[in-house]
């Protein structure tokens, strides 16, 4: 750009200062340069460095556990007496430990136990092509080691496709395509294959079981933990958007500072399906440690993710609600079903909370239940608020749909959560959850099982605040809410 | 087992019959072995082949594409003249063919260019760093080495974590810590490394080319064709689900032959986030070919892939009303909001159907736009229905909300599919979409805008059978929708 309005410039009349001006501002440019690349360029990307590690420091942490294993393997080129028993074929332990060495353990093992049978297996059998070969002479050793490089690969290429096979064999399929390709067509020339390829295998079985055993012994990530976690995560972000969802649809005054994350956290449960399997398949790799037993029930957790999931719909369809835009019933019509429905979310909420905290804690607490069976009474209670017509005296149908919507999804969503409940409960039992922790967890202090506060917005309506103590007996709760409810609609009736 | 019973059966009276019959128990095992190997191993095996080919043909061309491609570069190593050049470094064109071959264009071109740069960059530097360590003597060469090793290593496997960084540049990033280090480590004992690493990235070159020219030459599978075809696909299968919703729900005489798999298809689109971001990821290392031009608008496709999921949310709640056990709606209340609902779902079935056409046949067609405009008006006509409070008389709210709960999801479904179409529109102006077919396609034959036929089941209430034919003026029947839903409440009011 400077130069051409130079040339502009140039003819025109005024010409030493325009001459200037672009030349000034080159060399502006140019000081500013260094400034501008280390405002935006390394700046910039110390920041974004800085916030990826603070998101997970594990980062950081497996970025020096890959190095150091990588520097420990080099050992074998560096160090005299090393190189001496592998010499060259050293090399393939440090490109062993770059292709290996991955974030979990799971991955990891996986990795190395398909590199390590697959190179055994290619190798093995190209070696067989090798001496099979031998038996032509001439041109017809060439062909055959063409042909039968063509058949096995052509074969194994297409098994790759095989969704089961993929899922938890891919890199070995490959690394076996691999080794049986180098070594049937390196054994054309070379006859040294066999010694080759024995080295090879053992620097590739060195360099695994050194990338496993420093996944493993230094600061380990087991990715079955993760799905452990993320699966009790994501039944708490479902719990935590039901307790606020009650509060936001029926009107709580809102203060500006309030943190509105939690009805946004449920969103990533939607799209958790592929990670999820991803870290089931990696999973199974893992040798038993702590409370993950041999063959733990992976299978179990991606039934209850699937479930959290079906719960999430249901949310996604409650938190359209919170758009006025969409729902623009009245708030008077809100508050005669609003008792029971807050009663729903919050103890439904809790119920999902407490089962996150079931299976993040390995232990099996009865107390989830105890919130389902408030919530299916204030379910059951809800039907039968509906089935009074006395609603209908104050709006049109248009007005009382979408509260009548949100009432039938929120009968939807604990009928989900009772099978969330099942399904946690047999992954509790299969995963032995209860065996160690059950009398470690110290007891929950007492609390208020509901505290909501039910402030119809219209005036003409009288206030009710009610608030229900949790007894030492289980029953009572459960009493109080009935015959709260009971109490609502009676006090609308008149 | 056998030599277990054998055992205990022998310590027992009755000797020889019992010794004779694990023998021949085991005998037939034996000669039913290989009739069972057949029958469980090679035929199973071979069903579960043909079945995968049959699903995707593209899957066996891709196999004999791969293994075509690694017998071409196995030429490199068996004719001598191609041999004299390259030199056993000619192994490392085979070792790209089976590591760079991928399935999609965009896959194959995006590792064969990830490893390209990423072997030039890591080998240069790796020889740089060669040089600088010769510039100290004796053990201050390995210690230099390992340190530089040390610090790149770990700063790119760091870099690894970073989303964008991953999604495309993960394989080279890779390729780079690979070519870096065994170019360093080696180059403590090998002198000739220059000459071996301009080599090495020779072969790479070759290799990745070959690949990435067979890959587009012969029978190309590209990937960005493949996700415009699923975000054709997904709109296509929400709107079968809507065409179908409709009749399902309000009680269509169902035969046991019917077809109910419109039912369940929609469901693979409530998962498909992740598949269509690796694919738009892919798509983008792909050159331009035929309609797809350089900077095609991959991020659109996106969007319409997430608005349609939002789409499949809604249907996801409304396929839970089809369960009976939920929605207990008595079908004389139905029938009320049958006209203006079945309106919407057939209206807006096509429509979703008419924008995947666009998107599949590259047009853009306004037909899908009048869809649109009849399902909006139904959607105002069935609010204003929703506000005659008559429809109350019938029934309490609990039989009612189900039915009022899938009018409001399907007045969302509008709102949602005008959203779509929105994007959809975007989507044909950016990647040009009517620029050469759009006089193409054949005008569509005249048919029948709707044909519902409108059976309330309950004997009290009159039949009303509603046909209404599609005009040449577009305004026609936009006015007869409105006229005959005018019809349906008049009659009901009085």
């Amino acid at each position: 750009m400077a130069s051409v309005n130079f040339e502009i410039s140039s003819t025109s009349s005024s010409g030493p200062p325009t001459q200037q001006r672009p030349r000034q501002r080159l060399m502006m440019k140019l000081k500013e340069f260094p400034e501008k690349l280390w405002e935006n360029g390394v700046v910039e990307v110390a920041k974004i460095a800085k916030k990826m590690g603070e998101d997970d420091p594990r980062r950081i942490i497996h970025s020096v556990k890959m190095v150091s294993t990588l520097t420990l393997v080099s050992l074998f080129y560096y160090l005299q007496p090393l190189y001496d028993v592998f010499g060259e074929e050293a090399i393939w332990a440090v490109l062993t430990v770059v292709l290996v060495f991955e974030f979990s353990v799971g991955a990891t093992m996986g990795k190395g136990l398909n590199r390590m049978t697959a190179t055994l297996l290619g190798g093995a059998l190209g070696v067989a092509a090798k001496y099979l070969a031998t038996l032509f002479g001439g041109i017809g050793k060439p062909i055959f080691l063409a042909a039968s490089v063509f058949i096995v690969v052509a074969i194994v290429t297409f098994m790759r496709f095989h969704p089961a096979l993929k899922a938890r064999y891919d890199y070995g399929l490959m690394i076996f395509i691999l080794t049986f390709s180098l070594v049937t067509v390196s054994s054309y020339r070379d006859d040294e294959v066999l010694e080759i390829a024995y080295k090879r295998l053992l620097t590739i079985v060195i360099g695994s079981c050194i990338c496993v055993a420093v996944c493993i012994c230094i600061c380990p990530v087991w990715i079955g933990a993760d799905l452990h976690n993320s699966v009790a995560k994501n039944l708490e972000m479902i719990g935590d958007f039901l307790q606020g969802f009650g509060g936001e649809y029926f009107g709580r005054v809102v203060e500006d500072g309030d943190d509105k994350s939690f009805l946004e956290g449920y969103k990533s449960v939607l799209n958790s399906k592929s990670t999820q399997e991803t870290m089931a398949n990696l999973a199974r790799w893992e040798p038993f440690h702590g409370k993950f037993r041999f063959r733990h029930p992976w299978k179990q957790y991606l039934k209850v993710g699937t479930l959290t999931r079906q719960c999430a719909y249901k949310v996604e369809a409650l938190n359209e609600h919170l758009n006025s835009e969409i729902d623009q019933t009245p708030s008077e019509i809100k508050s005669k079903i609003q008792a029971p429905c807050t009663i729903i979310c919050l103890e439904s909420g809790k119920a999902l909370k407490e089962l996150g905290g079931v299976v993040r804690k390995w232990t099996s607490s009865s107390s989830a239940i105890s919130h389902i069976t408030f919530s299916r009474t204030a379910s059951e209670d809800l039907k039968s608020l509906l089935k009074t017509v006395y609603l209908l005296e104050d709006g049109d149908l248009l007005d009382i749909a979408p509260a009548a919507a949100v009432a039938l999804q929120l009968i939807g969503v604990v009928k989900c959560v009772e099978k969330i409940a099942e399904a946690v409960q047999e992954l509790a039992s299969l995963a032995h959850f209860n065996s160690v922790e059950s009398s470690v967890v110290a007891p929950e202090e007492p609390h208020f099982l509901h505290q909501g506060t039910v402030v119809p917005v219209s005036e003409g309506i009288m206030h009710h605040v009610i608030t229900i103590e949790q007894g030492s007996d289980t029953d009572l709760p459960q009493n109080n809410s009935q015959s709260m409810i009971n109490l609502v609609v009676e006090k609308h009736s008149n």
